[in-house]
């Protein structure tokens, strides 16, 4: 038994991409003497397609399509994902399934019991859950196929009262399968590894697993596809961050040296693999909406100075434009180190001060602001002028704007609504600003790209003389540890001021994060690369209180 | 058995203030010889919590507050509602639950079943479905307590494969209570009514159904609290769009007299329920985010006037802030137009013009536009000066912006990003553009307040010379159809051509609604008045394509 893994990068809605795509690698497969080809999770109409799946006509291609592969599957057996409609009395109208295409039919349809619905996984709003689970005989072998979830509970402890593979494997299969959509945190893969080792182990059986790659919005898969021996080694992957496409052979896989289940990066890989997800992220977003261009205001500082890095890595220097937009209280430090960064990578670069429509801005105002003191308000005039200007050259000439805002700003408010949280795609807002840092310090390893001032300043919005950060918020080391742990560790305030951090602290970084929601409410689509990403997969409310939870002893 | 109703307007994560809610009402139904008092869903914490529900200490805090509640009901019982910790191996951390106080202590605790997760409910994010039902015996009576969704699957054709109140009728309770938060839409009254009116006649008991009144963010409950008989018969109801608390004895329920189940409602009352509902829930909003003062953006056109007419009904004249921002294409009957409604309302306006900003962003831009021809990006840059006009006022003195599109122009894109897009809450973004037009005729009912000339002349962005909206669109009553039964009807294309449309006008709105996502992705919160709002209760792809679903016949 020959097994092929197609690692493909697909487009939701996009039948006609997809539906070649995977037709192409059934016939590398075919010619590789392949007996199957596994593709990803809902392959034939890409992941996520959200709200698309309520639409009767979007469920029709789905499964016109799968139809039209299936006729291409004549010699070969191929195993897809779609949605499946539910033609039982109850439930959901739909299931998330793996096909079995062969003999130029689908011959059997695998619907997934486990329906991920939290973070940033929504599947029970459109899908019913399987109860009922059977191998298939193809080929002279039994197979157990099984979707992404439905093999994440090995313990029937964690989210879900079953096991579907332990189910199973009574049926005395072959060799196993799992086809998943399961999105990149930095720190997940040795988690998503090790899981599915332990399924192989546990059951003493091969496993092939196919994984979705590529961006689709905020949401970035990274491949990683990986196949198990029955003892649960690893012993072979497939590539990360790009399409891949491997065959296998089901009894060679134990003559194959191991390969180490990754353990949790260091701080030099963990920025690696963010500047590589961003990377794929930011050209698949433009690839999917058709946009080539990209602009971004480039200030000076490191934010921006990432950004324009990353753009150019991910869509050419010949496609991105930086706008330098110096403002009353810019420094001319900052105005030399963005026109020594744009020359280093060759971008278009072009300098339009905003002082005229600030000044202006102001002359309007004057009449309202005269006897108060100058404070956010007139700051806020400032980015709001220069989104204004940007706009008005996207609009013009059809570039996308980049928004350049960190995860600890974008955490705490501290940034300007229709301002600096403007843009089409914020590239690094997931990214803390020490680990926005760490990705200079990785774009920086051969050579300097990024002007060792724009690293060495301490950061400043230049929004008034002599600004610093560090005037409003705690030092970037200190709020990015206190926001890791209230995010991505989901800890209370009264969890972390236990962990030895001073309570007032704690609270009012908690506080702004609670009260700030509604900013972020407003702001573009964040590339996610970690575990809790301020955009999809945080629900907050708008206006809640939130005085209680922000409670410390004594109090 | 005297049974009391307490419909609270509560709010999310103010414990303090639900439970000196809740505890006042129980003191009025004690006073009042009532045996119960009912609670609405979810009423220790307020709802929709979100992910504070993924808080321990936000859970903590609803069994705290819950064990205190208990301890003021002594001699009377009382139903609230909360999450309830799952102390199972497997399944979501929370159970949605009814608890029966009485005697000093939590006596029962009633998990939900059915979890809505669809539209604008996302239950099985958080919570475990129940899997056994039972009855309880309180003060001499069976009781039947289900929670929400758990009655609104009568026939088990629906979502869901059980129907809890059945398996619970089997142990003949003597009544039923419901405690639920069930959201308006114009026309959702008679159907939920007419489901409960079932409940009660299929089993032959009667039923006290409680639910939540008040705005929280986008979504909004109207109450309508019932009390059936056990024919089936509704027999009375508590306030719309307000508190209130009444008490029922149960075996004189059968002595009262009809109250028909309400109809859809005709145009007018669509209209009077609307503008009731945006009243309520834009009062809401300031009330739980603790603001108090609104500014807005008024052009002389209908949105902004119907939209400044509601929030002085919400927030009264002295609370509103009205400011005129005349541009280089502005008529002068727009101007005086805007300035008899602000009289009219006896609400402070000021006149700002945005020429010489406009004109200052000009001459930034003029080497970069100066070979091409004045379009959108022009257009945009007058909409986006007077966002940062009214953004400048809004952060200087503390009033929040409201934003002024309505659903037409919000579902085809008509509109400008960090321009008119912008605002802290959109309060007719649910509000078809024709249906603008119904609002402002129930506002002008006993007299005229909105000038007769906002309404009757065409409606135009007046950003170019002579624009009208019909330049760009379908005439309203043509695109507010097609948008319906696109939007609300959930129909394809095709469904749309089929119903006698011309297939490329239908193709081009609905792209239009496809390809703008990316501007609704990034606008306010949407108060909902519809079933199928711009807004919460819809996710849809950015970057997906949508060409293989607008395909029509003969493609």
């Amino acid at each position: 038994m020959r097994i092929a893994i197609s690692q493909l990068n697909l487009h939701v809605g996009n039948f006609a991409y997809n539906r070649q795509k995977i037709m192409e690698a059934i016939d590398s497969a075919r010619s590789q003497h392949a007996d199957m080809v596994i593709f990803p999770e809902l392959s034939v109409c890409g992941y996520p397609a959200r709200d698309l799946l309520y639409s009767k006509a979007f469920v029709d291609e789905c499964m016109e399509n799968t139809r039209t592969i299936a006729e291409h599957c004549t010699d070969i057996a191929a195993i897809t994902g779609g949605p499946y409609p539910n033609s039982e009395k109850g439930g959901k109208e739909l299931y998330n399934a793996a096909f079995l295409l062969y003999d130029g039919k689908i011959q059997h349809v695998f619907r997934k019991a486990l329906l991920p619905t939290y973070d940033v996984f929504n599947e029970y709003r459109y899908f019913e859950a399987a109860r009922d689970f059977h191998t298939v005989a193809c080929k002279g072998s039994r197979v157990a196929i099984t979707v992404c979830e439905d093999i994440w509970n090995p313990d029937t402890r964690g989210m879900y009262p079953i096991d579907p593979p332990a189910i199973l494997a009574q049926e005395k299969p072959d060799f196993m399968i799992n086809i998943s959509a399961s999105p990149f945190a930095w720190d997940h893969l040795g988690e998503r590894m090790a899981m599915l080792a332990e399924n192989a182990r546990r059951h003493q059986l091969p496993l092939f697993a196919c994984n979705l790659v590529g961006g689709q919005t905020d949401l970035l898969f990274d491949g990683v596809s990986g196949v198990f021996d029955k003892q649960g080694r690893l012993v072979d992957t497939l590539a990360q961050f790009d399409e891949d496409f491997k065959v296998y052979d089901l009894h060679e896989l134990s003559e194959k040296p191991d390969i180490p289940i990754p353990g949790t990066p260091n701080n030099d890989e963990k920025c690696q693999l963010i500047l590589d997800a961003l990377t794929m992220g930011l050209r698949d977003y433009f690839r999917k909406t058709g946009m080539k261009k990209a602009i971004l205001g480039l200030s000076g500082g490191i934010d921006s100075a990432v950004t324009l890095a990353i753009a150019v890595r991910a869509l050419g220097k010949e496609n991105v434009w930086a706008i330098l937009l110096p403002g009353p209280h810019s420094s001319q430090h900052s105005v030399d180190d963005a026109v020594k960064l744009a020359r280093k990578l060759d971008v278009s670069h072009d300098i339009i001060s905003i002082g005229e429509t600030v000044s202006s801005l102001g002359k309007s105002l004057e009449p309202y602001f005269k006897n108060t003191s100058p404070g956010i308000a007139e700051e806020n005039l400032q980015a709001r002028a220069r989104a204004v200007i940007l706009m008005g050259l996207s609009n013009k000439f059809g570039h996308l704007l980049l928004n350049t805002s960190n995860k600890s700003e974008a955490a705490v408010g501290y940034s300007t609504l229709y301002g600096d949280m403007s843009g089409g795609l914020s590239v690094i807002g997931d990214v803390y600003k020490t680990d926005v840092y760490g990705l200079a310090a990785v774009i920086n390893k051969e050579e300097e790209i990024i002007p060792e001032n724009t690293i060495s300043k301490p950061p400043s919005a230049e929004l008034k003389p002599d600004q610093k950060d560090t005037d409003s918020l705690p030092p970037y080391e200190v709020l990015d540890d206190i926001l890791f742990r209230l995010l991505e560790q989901n800890n209370d305030v009264n969890d972390i001021v236990s962990g030895g951090y001073d309570p007032e602290l704690v609270k009012s970084v908690a506080r702004l994060v609670f009260y700030s929601e509604y900013k972020r409410y407003q702001t573009p689509p964040v590339l996610r690369v970690s575990r809790k990403c301020l955009g999809i997969g945080r629900e907050m409310p708008l206006d809640g209180d939130y005085e209680a939870i922000c409670k410390t002893p004594g109090q």
